[in-house]
């Protein structure tokens, strides 16, 4: 059983700590939540298990799949064990169809489907400023090698056509995820979360969000589509047993 | 023999004219130069006449080895003959050498050889606003297919190579060369110019430009500059008769 130690850093949705286990971390899923650079904040009730839950059913899923990933097990309800890594300071984020800022940067509606995954890639310079940064820019900064680009690339295109393909089975639509990655032993895994709270899913006949767009946007009854998501997730699951 | 029409339209440093053969039009290289979005202005004497020979000279030397581009034959001392083609509002930009506006993006000191070709992609949206794109969002814009961006970026990435090949044989550094492209039936051919006015060449010793900044940066004799630049690729043309 690994033992929680000192907090190492605290994010906007998540904590994560030492343990008494060398190469190993413990997550921790808050059910707090900000938004528009921490303009909004509040508390989406139950959402750190919600979270931690879904973070175990994709990281298991894209592990079955070849994926490798910092996922290690579920610890608690609102905790799970994960590989420590070095961060890679860049965030990418796969597009299916167009939502929030993309809408303007491509000139389409929002709610359009993208005829291909459209990537976008952010570096986090510091902890409060990211800047879009191309794939040669990262490498020419030296944040990544070329073959490590080329990996974070296609390792993302795959761990979005393998959430696309599973969650269209229980009617959702991924819309877009992020992804952040780290370094173990000098090989690339899938770090950070897939979560709600940093991806988008729409129910995929209403198109309304199942994501922290409820939030966001004062839809409402934000608990109650982190609740549907997940309760679809768990069908997920069962089609795949 | 082609005879020049009306204006079709005009820039910074050339104008297109229509003429009285249907798919080909006269490029006609000012003296005037701006910079800095128009605030400086001025004029280089001589400088349409380089850049004239320049062209025919690079673009001789890339359709010798299998680059189609616009470029027809010289008709006068600054004029030259060109296919008319439907232009993609993409420029390209492959990087060999951190200059310019690529200091603060890639946070190395100028004067720093890069490892690789660093492309850069602005979509020119109007004829004044250019905004940064990448080749996913131009593909999701509509403005290429996917195969076009391939090809597009390929291209320029070939054309890079073969220019400082050439240029390096007369000690000339291709710092940055900048790429527009049309569309004449159905298939893709290099446009615009490539000339001191919008690439970057250093002389290889002295890291000296031979180009545009010269005037940018009040370096003065920046017909100078431009002579001996053009001299060096004459040089080149009888290394390579």
């Amino acid at each position: 059983m690994v033992r929680q130690e000192e907090l190492l850093c605290e994010g906007k949705t998540k904590r994560l700590y030492a343990t008494d286990q060398q190469g190993l971390a413990v997550m921790f899923f808050k059910d707090e939540v900000t938004a528009y650079e921490g303009l909004k904040r509040g508390r989406i009730l139950g959402k750190g298990a919600i979270n931690n839950a879904i973070t175990h059913k994709i990281y298991t899923l894209l592990k079955a799949q070849g994926i490798e990933t910092h996922y290690v097990a579920p610890l608690d309800d609102v905790r799970c064990v994960v590989r420590t890594c070095e961060m890679i300071p860049l965030k990418i984020r796969v597009h299916n169809w167009v939502a929030g800022t993309l809408t303007e940067r491509v000139g389409l509606p929002a709610g359009t489907k993208l005829d291909a995954p459209v990537i976008e890639m952010l570096h986090k310079s510091s902890r409060f400023v990211q800047t879009p940064i191309t794939e040669d820019e990262a490498v020419a900064k030296g944040l990544v090698t070329a073959e490590e680009m080329h990996q974070l690339t296609e390792t993302s295109l795959t761990i979005n056509r393998i959430l696309c393909g599973v969650m269209h089975t229980v009617s959702v639509e991924v819309v877009d995820i992020k992804m952040e990655y780290g370094r173990v032993d000098g090989h690339i895994i899938l770090a950070d979360e897939i979560t709600p709270d940093n991806a988008r899913f729409w129910d995929a006949s209403t198109h309304e969000p199942l994501d922290i767009d409820c939030f966001k946007r004062d839809l409402g009854e934000t608990e109650r589509a982190y609740q549907e998501l997940f309760a679809r997730m768990k069908h997920v699951e069962e089609i795949h047993a």
